[in-house]
């Protein structure tokens, strides 16, 4: 391994995801053992511009695998949109001595890594961090896993209340451009109907599959609903076209929010954490750039970051047929 | 123990509360002790209208105690407040040969309880299944410790994304009239205020602490909020009020919702459950009527059912000191 | 889909893992959504033996996709390793109308399977449901993520006293001839150092690394080690023999026993489980026979019963690799 | 309240349990309410010998009231157990100003801290922190709750696979000397029999009540068994008994182990300690000393430290029979 590298920076933008810690636990460890000093940049892009550094060594990492959020925390930066705050954030870390970058977030924050890096020449290395798992060039974001686990072990808890009481529940969850949590955590949770934006299903329908539902016998139904306006109305306003159109239905909306973005990473997340922040570093010794690492059949691999900013993440259209037929 | 009754009916009704199948478990398997029939209600009230019943042996209540939600499920029942529905209910326990009932669910199910036993003479006896606390004569009604450990798991997560983007959210919990749960969890999740029906904080008082929060050096904060209009605003408003007044927090809503009444019980109400369901039927068994079994003093005990409607149950002033001192 | 079958057999044999549930409900709902009528037998081939038969509907599988373990039940049978238990066992079949057979569990089941459709010519299809992940044909095994959660969550646990008490822990864990959970668990839980079969790290070396641990700073220190003799001592030989030889370490020992293999099924391994009983059941309707369905390079595929029965599913070098690294 | 006191230590010592580091956040915060300067003592005693403090702020205790263990760890003493180790410690103490001393504990903790009080005359406050929930004077110690859910979620857990397969377990729990956690968990988890160290129910009842079990219609069956030899048998030696007596039993054992001890505390232990670290340090300022705090009928409270150590903490009799009774 031909190794100029001496000082790499890590940080962490956008929508935190549980795993992120880990991923900076590798990163900070795959450096050391690699003799390679490590710093922590905090709250994402601004905190380059504003000199908010941190040395990092195996040590200050420890006791942070399984905890959610990101102890480098995460931040927008307006001033990184600029050319001046691109160039005093190079400047900063050019005072650190820093000669690579490590970023782990969305695709959104790929793309001020790869603007960076065009403008500055400094390699920069994409991990990919965010529940909804909407990004091209891995089957797995970071926090996904846990998200769909959060998700389904809320829904676990609505399906006791509703099953008591023969109610209908609308549940939201996040994904605003990406079904895959609603569509994983529907067939997951045994939801009646799954509403996601890839695919509309328009309200016709949704009242015929409710219909059929309650003829075959089920008493209560959950249907799972991906945040967003693609789908045409937002959950609150499904709920009141339902009781228009089905008024022997007692309708209940549960908003699962934020909480689907925290808690303690699934084993999944810490190991794929892992293994990515190992592939991150040591793709940056070996001379690589602008790429994300990202897993593909189960093995850790690299994707150009132009690439991953641009291609989607489709969804896995086996799955909608399965979904199908679960709610038979 | 002088015993007369030879059959026992039970039913769930209002909201629903982890610990209600315990507490049914426990009924039935009580009766079984005693050489006692039982039999369960569907649907609360309404199902005693409909001949909803159901032969209950031991081991027809195996493998329930750990689940959410009740067996019997629970309905409203509007022909139950006439005087003809609650005629039906009775000639329909009659033909069963019931001879006695147990209640378990909140204040409302107790009224109808009490007009029942006056109507018919047939001995009632409540058992308090409800999250929100609120019931005078037990300092735990079934349910409450559940929901206490899925609101604090849930705000655990919320601050791992909170503390990650230095942001304020409002979470609303349940508990419509009592702040139980709110200042409960806002203590146990260590929230930085908390806002009940009991104490009016008033809007300014709320700026001023989250202010000195600020200063004090805390990035994030959690305000936990109980549901219903007695504090004002609800919890959009406030998130509203806050960001005129305070435009340097980046504010976030999360409304906990039904969740909050599911889930596997905790150890606490299984063995509540197990302890009311004995008390309950060898009240009974004793000849007593109109009560309903709680803990007081960690004892089980008795409260006519009366007091327990009539009376309602105090925040203990204590926490609230506790919560501000906390908060520092 | 040319279907000349109209009655499918689902049963579990073997351990139970979590998701064989998820993985029953499927089969039996496919089975609806195709016209095709479908049986449950009771504790696997002895069962089929003993004519321990249900017939299943969707109704009849619903509320059971969140549930541990298996409501066919599972059981050893020695009489089905008779040709004579076998024999008797296709004439139940027989006289049940029963045309194919999908069996769920390990390669114990797969082989029994394999040897009643040579005999007797009953096409049979394997759906992999073990925590051990032991089985070539599917990167994952029903059950196998749930249990990577389980182990990670009890190491948290066992993290929290260890580290406030400066002791080392040995944490056993399942998996007898593979050490895919104590891997990824090892990583996951970020252990100190990891004991699987498939490597002889030597007594030697794991002093080596103890003591490179403790001077590198550490305070406490997890090893876990995969059940079994392969790795030359039981866990509490290496507790004595660590005690000689570190004598400043306080040691303990934790055999996280059977509560692996139980517990509500991840997401994962409820999509999984959702997804191959749909693949079984197809794959059965469009006249293939002895396969293993089986999930490879995320998409669900088939393997010939043979080739999953005496293929091994081997530890990926990749993550030994991250596991030296993050203990850095 | 008079208040001569300006600086107070805090300690963890013996076993660690969850809701200690809530406890230690709530003694510090309450020291930073009354203007008080706090400092935390590392390891116990131990850490008082050698000079092992921490001055401690409201935000030093930030983010731990959801840890389990104790961030200021826990450590055997054999030096304070001498007069020169207790002096020692003494003029540690007094170099740093500090005028009183708080121990969160268990009764060995105590029985230390009433020596150090009696021999220099230095205020001590004693707050309730184990497991076991073994000592007089508080319904509940710090950790009790949380260790009651985590054992009954794995016995849940145990139980999926127990009766998969027709199983009888035997789980052992902590309690050396006290039946708390056996005889609250078997309740809760609905354990068939219940060993505790009060009760000594005889072999031969185990196997009738086994018997009776099975004839009942029970094909699985769970023994919760209290750790410590005062049932006569470890529970290996109560499974090779069971074996030779109930051969058609196919008998496992699980010992949970020292995942009992940890994790996130319960939002009844962190409000407990919320309250027990505030009525300890406000006993302090009013003069108080050689206490213990604790909870009675609900209530925060004040026992003597030589009481709460003499004193037993009794099994409640209404609990075994509600355990008889329930697994009818």
């Amino acid at each position: 391994m031909t190794n100029k590298i001496s000082k790499i920076a890590v940080l962490t933008s956008g929508g935190d995801a549980p795993g992120m810690n880990a991923a900076i636990r590798s990163v900070v460890r795959t450096c050391a053992y690699h003799n390679v000093e490590c710093i922590g940049v905090y709250r994402g892009y601004q905190g380059m511009i504003e000199n908010d550094f941190k040395e990092m060594g195996p040590r200050s990492v420890k006791d942070i695998i399984n905890k959610g959020g990101t102890v480098l925390k995460s931040a927008r930066s307006k001033e990184f949109m600029t050319v001046e705050g691109r160039k005093q954030a190079y400047e900063n870390l050019k005072n650190q001595g820093v000669q690579a970058l490590v970023v782990i977030g969305g695709d959104g924050s790929f793309t001020g890594a790869e603007i960076f890096n065009k403008e500055f020449g400094i390699p920069v290395m994409g991990i990919p961090g965010t529940i909804d798992n909407d990004i091209y060039g891995t089957s797995h974001t970071l926090g996904y896993d846990t998200a769909l686990n959060t998700v389904v072990e809320a829904i676990d808890k609505i399906r006791d209340t509703a099953s008591s009481h023969n109610r209908l529940f609308f549940v939201e969850v996040m994904g605003r451009d990406a079904g895959h949590i609603a569509l994983n955590t529907g067939i997951g949770a045994g939801a009646e109907e799954i509403l996601i934006p890839e695919e509309d299903l328009g309200l016709e329908r949704l009242l015929d599959s409710l219909k059929r539902s309650k003829e075959s016998g089920k008493s209560s139904s959950i249907v799972v609903v991906a945040e967003g306006d693609k789908i045409g109305k937002n959950v609150f306003e499904l709920k009141e076209y339902v009781e228009e159109n089905m008024p022997e239905y007692d309708v209940r909306v549960s908003v699962l929010g934020h909480m689907q973005r925290g808690g303690s990473p699934s084993c999944f997340d810490r190991v794929l954490a892992s293994r990515l922040g190992v592939k991150a570093v040591e793709s940056i010794l070996e001379g690589k750039t602008n790429y994300m690492v990202g897993l593909l059949n189960d093995k850790v691999c690299l994707t150009p970051l132009e690439q991953a900013i641009k291609g989607s993440s489709e969804i896995d259209k086996e799955l909608l047929r399965v979904s199908d037929i679960m709610t038979i």
